[in-house]
């Protein structure tokens, strides 16, 4: 598809990338351009790439693709620090959960003659770094682009034609409009974990012990959000301010309406606003983004793991 | 293990226990006594007890253990009705997910002549209903109980018996203290699962439907818990009122900081919170409560389902 493929940022997503085109036959020669030596020594070990380089400038030459899957916060320098270094025509893309700041730097940073289609693959676990990716990690997963009404019709088809191959679907938006629905859908969630887990967390220790021991289903799935990598995260809420902090907002009132019904025992408020959500549970599962598991089987998210009766203890 | 148990009130953990108990042959003759005659039919066609009825005082008569599993809301109501009906002795234990408010109630609208043992197993799902129940729902979870201090000890290690062989571990607590701890880990994150569900809900339709489509890994997490039983959840935080309002206050004062370090930009403030929050999940890992799966298998929580192209092209 391609003859040689760039990827910048050697993280669970730009791992996961190279195994995927590894394991497609995406490009002839594929490179990892990483300013970390470690990572590049991990690349190495698991032999992801084909060339492995810390100096980026050096590493997207000749190259037709560039993937720029470093935090978001780091994206402008790198487009900085690789915009001399890029061949005619080359397309250029990147990973990162905000869209309108990332576009325009790359747009400001990279020079004319270079095709800029910013993208977003809606995928990712809990667990960063390159020893975590795996191949599969796109597959029949969403991946939207954000490119600008005059970038070239040809090379957003290869950038679709790309994901489509790693096993995702396409979907094209305007980089404020995917700013604000994955605000909603990702970004406030995470923060809303983020600051959950981080309350308990400030809790007194024999308390703290206990959370610990009884966390349940709810809290244990808060967790599993909040331990997402807070470089990555700290750059989502930088650079996707203004739209993170209207839905902040929304929630916050929200959340102002069910605490006085508490306070005031509206039990008839709590019941409607309660049944109100399961509507849209239930629109997740009908659009296929979320199994309902039948009883009889293991439950999506139900307790995973036994609670040994020796660790349990220690804990005491 | 008993000659004969009546367990009031047939959903989820009802029927749960009444499919645990068979299985593990807990008594001679499980009684059924929920006043739906729907639910009535269900037990029945499933075969999950001896007796159904649908007079909970006549249910009671002879039973060696009661177990209350209605919300928690009608738990007073049904201490009420029964009262009169239980024989000499009878052990009455409960599943609520409140113990101060419920502890209360059974205290003061019991005979005497009856053991009161309040009991919370630590187990569920987002189905509700006695045809959503399986045996297997309390292995290797925690039960909490909260006896008083001049409860009858032989009548607190029946009920624990009962419960280990249901496959639970117990903890003895104070029902104050158990309603503070399943505050922070249970009620408020449901709180909150409620409320940012609701706040997509009430969103304009174009972006609705796409925070359906693209509902990420965060957002989907929360609307399977957005999706549990709004009466028992209704009930939880009628009666838990002061734990869940004392921590729903520290909660808003962490997510105000992280607002404020939002809007100011304040990348250091950021990290470091989003840092910390690694530590709890860690604890929660060791102590066995969740499971970390390595990248080659299935995550936990990572996006479980295709989106068929035909489902997700009709939300369009």
């Amino acid at each position: 598809m391609f003859e040689r493929i760039t990827i910048i940022g050697f993280g669970l997503i730009g791992s996961s990338l190279a195994r995927a085109i590894k394991q497609n036959n995406l490009c002839k020669t594929l490179v990892c351009a990483d300013p970390s030596e470690e990572v590049g020594i991990t690349v190495k070990v698991h032999m992801l790439a084909d060339e492995v380089t810390t100096d980026l400038a050096e590493g997207v030459k000749d190259s037709d693709l560039v993937i720029i899957s470093t935090p978001v916060g780091a994206m402008r320098d790198v487009a900085k620090t690789i915009a001399s270094g890029l061949k005619d025509g080359a397309i250029v893309t990147d990973v990162g959960s905000v869209k309108t700041q990332v576009a325009l730097a790359l747009q400001q940073e990279l020079p004319d003659h270079v095709h800029v289609v910013p993208g977003h693959p809606i995928a990712g676990t809990e667990n960063s770094g390159p020893e975590n990716g795996f191949a599969e990690l796109f597959r029949d997963r969403w991946c939207i682009l954000t490119p600008l009404s005059d970038t070239d019709i040809r090379a957003v088809e290869k950038v679709t034609a790309f994901w489509e191959a790693c096993g995702s679907q396409i979907e094209i938006m305007d980089p404020e409009h995917h700013d604000l629905v994955l605000g909603i859908t990702s970004h406030l969630p995470h923060l809303i974990a983020y600051t959950i887990v981080g309350t308990a967390t400030d809790l007194e220790d024999d308390i703290r012990g206990e959370v610990i021991k009884f966390s349940a289903s709810g809290f244990r799935d808060f967790t599993r959000i909040a331990a997402s990598d807070p470089t990555m995260w700290r750059d989502v809420f930088l650079n996707n301010k203004d739209a993170v902090l209207e839905v902040l907002q929304r929630f916050t009132e929200d959340l102002t309406g069910l605490q006085k019904a508490i306070r005031k025992g509206d039990g008839e408020y709590l019941y409607r606003t309660f049944s109100e959500t399961r509507a849209i549970r239930r629109a997740i599962v009908d659009a296929g983004q979320a199994t309902y598991v039948y009883p009889t089987q293991k439950q999506e998210g139900a307790p995973p793991a036994p609670a040994p009766k020796k660790a349990a203890g220690s804990q005491e």
